[in-house]
């Protein structure tokens, strides 16, 4: 199943929607509007009023969504709803970090494997997983790894995102502040911490 | 200058339109259509040109945008014109990450000030910063720091964010998965890069 007509933007925010929904649930609700989801989550009610009306609204006008549902409706446009395997590359601070990361289970997303290429790096068990010699990127075809973040310093990114290629990787998070070059058929989402701090300054009333 | 009418989904997009334009005049480009910036930054340019209508258009059609000058108006909708100075709390594996990150200084951001609860830490100079106690966060009123980076595990991230909206900090950019309650002329932006990663599958072809 693909909708092509969701835009690349409703799909960054229909991530943000489950986290929100699932706080909600843990805090024991069983519905909610979408003014109070807009107040969590901090997207416009109307934005979110016409994200989901892409597949079909979810909502009956006055008693709010079904949170579980709307919850495994959203898994299920995102293709959630199955365990996605990651591999993580580079194990310094920053990929250090993203396997500590607590929230990858809410989304079903599981880093299978690290790789780096440092000596004292390699065979070391970080938690739970031992760290593999990036050589070995070429064997995560056969074992069912699908997704991969790329964590390695800039001027590294792009030998490793061409392995990954090579290995039949289809979806790259790549926290270089380099652009990596890939083949059309393979998804790229870069991630910048500069650009998100960049939004500070905007809000913050002049003195 | 405070445009009331901008979406914060827009002001998301503006940084993100600076460093490609930034990209862009580095390989020695004058101008650029929004079609080009489109496939660029990965927006569509409908979007582009929509989010530049807030702000009076900054194009000629046919002609396209000139690079410096719609960065110089950029910067100026952001108050970025401006260095902003930030704190960072925390320099663990993920603080650590940020202390290094080459990025920042597209924006007129820098990292001023890092704080860490570790004696080990404390004292220490990393990226040519001296690593100070937490209890001295009271300072940062007093050293112009207005932005503030919190990456300290998940479960003091409350208590950190009240000393630094008690400091007068009046923005910050939250790593830790949890929500953090701040004064409503506080902004938070909260990152997750699960919900990043989250978005991937929904691009990869059905095996």
């Amino acid at each position: 199943m693909r909708h092509y007509r969701i835009p690349n933007e409703t799909v960054r925010r229909l991530p943000i929607y489950l986290r929100g929904l699932a706080m909600l649930s843990q805090s024991g609700n069983a519905s909610v509007s979408s003014q109070k989801l807009a107040d969590f989550v901090s997207v416009n009610a109307w934005q979110i009023r016409k994200d989901f009306s892409y597949f079909g609204g979810f909502g009956t006008r006055g008693v709010g969504y079904d949170i579980e549902n709307l919850s495994k409706q959203i898994k299920k446009i995102l293709k959630l709803a199955v365990v996605h395997k990651t591999a993580l590359v580079g194990v310094g601070n920053l990929g250090s970090a993203v396997l500590a990361y607590p929230g990858f289970g809410t989304y079903g997303l599981s880093i299978a494997a690290a790789f780096d290429n440092d000596p004292d790096k390699i065979g070391r068990k970080m938690n739970g997983i031992t760290v593999e010699d990036v050589s070995r990127l070429n064997t995560l075809g056969k074992r069912d790894v699908e997704l991969a973040i790329i964590a390695v310093p800039e001027q590294a990114a792009q030998d490793v995102a061409d392995a990954l290629v090579a290995a039949g990787i289809k979806g790259i998070l790549n926290f270089s502040p380099r652009r990596i070059a890939v083949p059309k058929n393979v998804k790229v989402i870069t991630i910048d911490i500069a650009t998100d701090l960049a939004r500070l300054p905007y809000y913050i009333p002049s003195s």
